[in-house]
């Protein structure tokens, strides 16, 4: 808990006199005013968050955090539950989605098991994944709390600590997730933190049919009755209706603002987990960065409660990181145009005369 | 005229039978089905474009073209005409706003001078700019017609020229513009092909206020009453209201689509251009990549009379090409995802049962 407490007093907002001197420079580029927009805004961010107006983003991580949940017994998933160990050993063999994304992006990828059912020591012993987990598999939350209140300090400690350990080689952090079943108690954490009912927060996750969503929805609106997760408590409602894969996500953000890192917050998982982090700290929204609208139904509500705008809108509804990977191509124009651009003086071009 | 015909008649459909073996080999990837959406449908183009399963897109080309415009001297830009020239020479300094997003993409920017009214030669004579200049910037389109039949079927040639002498080192290509009041012509050629109004297609450019779009909006009223373009004609258009610029990058377009190369698609302007390459060779559309919406007011609906939907949408508004060199990093994701990703059957992972 120390850790946890130390790292949310440590999180202050962006920096607003770097801000300043960016918006300055900014508006002194060889340009109509503000004629980047979003990129612009961004590139503001960047400056407040790192404190520099020569803000580091190079060196790039994907942490892509598994884990699984007792509520896929309650058959909210299309998938079966093995295909997270098998997909965890998909990326380390480079052939999974956020392989390939990643690699556009000049991005490593991590992965941590946070808590998946199958055994993935191999994997942890030659050092190909980090090995954080802290149970295998939460339980079930249509019947009971997802974990212990001490399990979720743990899950959002260990994210801490994967902040930490990287913090020295890795500029920009982007989070991605593989877990099945895991929009289920992503759904209930939206329904909660955005005040929301599970009908709303809740969409078809990897592709199940509407029957099965509605089941989905009961099994959802079971878990919130039963559990009864405090809305005004992140931790209470991490334990209750929440992942271990979910907390670690959360951690990282948490470790991230609290590093002044900027972290790209990916699809609808992550974005429950950016849910927690601000519900805990309200301050580490000023280090996230939003990276796409998901067409999980849902997603809307967590990124206005969250009070982001994504910038990209491509219909990914994938996870493990593959929005985050490419808004860092974004990421990267913003600090660019911040840095790489002349002046309207030191490129001796006319100013305009009749713009904003 | 020849080398026109002769590259209108050249341009084929996508290939339909590679695009299918696309869809099957996408839908057998390790995710759920289209689970990335309309980078998936962007992946099933470059297939169909280059009737390929191993889409080249590796070598890009940022294409700026600049030119000026007679119809500057109605005041209708918040810049001086001597701005083009200026920001050409900041492009070929490296200093622009595209230099900087075209290093995000890994793309090459290079400049032709299709007609500005300021002396390039220097730059041309030095190698750093191509010279396919047709007149030192168009006649006013407010007094009559931008250029002759014959200067719009040599600006057209110029951009088919262009795109031939760079296919044998450019596997990607994207469009851009330089030219001070380019905002115009553009706005009458999207009046006359997307059927519309001057207001609706009219914006507000580099920043004017509304008093002085209240003022574009009657220069350009007067330029197609007193021009009439046949808005059955593409090369009618672009004479009448055009820009030798804009010819240019048609004439790229049309170039890049008769190569089988796919051609990333900027913003506003580049979008009128499309418009005239679509008019005159409507298959052409099946090799254009829309990169993002402009905030330009018209741009939606010459998208829409294009029939494309953008994959960026950050509020820009600068042309040169910038938006075209963000995109491409998501044409680079569509490949890389065809072609990186790993089978279901090849990474052992288990199908979903309940998926679409």
């Amino acid at each position: 808990m120390d850790l946890l407490n130390e790292t949310i007093a440590a999180i202050q907002p962006q920096d607003r006199a770097t801000r300043e001197l960016a918006r300055q420079r900014l508006d002194r580029l060889t340009m109509p005013h503000w004629a980047l927009g979003r990129l612009l805004d961004l590139a503001l961010d960047l400056a407040g968050m790192t404190g520099s107006l020569q803000p580091a983003v190079e060196r790039r991580l994907i942490v892509t955090m598994a884990g699984d949940h007792g509520v896929a017994a309650e058959g909210v998933s299309a998938f079966p539950q093995a295909v997270t160990g098998q997909m965890v050993a998909n990326i380390v063999s480079g052939g999974a989605g956020i392989n390939a994304l990643a690699r556009v992006a000049g991005a490593r990828v991590q992965v941590v098991d946070m808590g998946a059912a199958c055994n993935l020591s191999a994997l942890t012993d030659s050092g190909q994944i980090l090995c954080k987990a802290i149970a295998p598999g939460t339980a079930n939350i249509a019947l009971g709390p997802a974990m212990s209140r001490e399990q979720a300090i743990r899950s959002l400690e260990a994210g801490i600590e994967v902040a930490r350990d990287f913090a020295a080689e890795i500029d920009l952090f982007g989070t991605g997730e593989m877990g099945i079943a895991n929009t289920t108690p992503s759904s209930a954490i939206v329904a909660v933190l955005a005040g929301a009912t599970a009908e709303q927060a809740t969409g078809n996750g990897t592709g199940i049919d509407n029957g099965r969503r509605a089941h989905k929805v009961a099994v959802i609106e079971r878990a919130l009755k039963l559990n009864l997760p405090d809305p005004q408590d992140g931790l209470d409602v991490l334990a209750k209706v929440g992942g271990f894969e979910i907390g670690g996500l959360a951690g990282l953000i948490l470790g991230a603002a609290a590093l002044r890192k900027p972290v790209v917050i990916d699809g609808f998982i992550s974005t429950a987990a950016a849910l927690i982090a601000q519900s805990l700290a309200p301050a580490s929204t000023d280090y996230m960065i939003a990276a796409h609208h998901s067409i999980e139904q849902g997603h809307r509500l967590a990124l206005a409660r969250l009070g982001k705008k994504p910038l990209l809108d491509l219909d990914f509804r994938l996870g493990e990181g593959t929005g985050a990977a490419l808004a860092m191509t974004l990421v990267e124009g913003a600090k660019r145009i911040l840095t790489e651009m002349a002046t309207f003086e030191e490129a001796a071009v006319s100013h305009g005369h009749g713009g904003a």
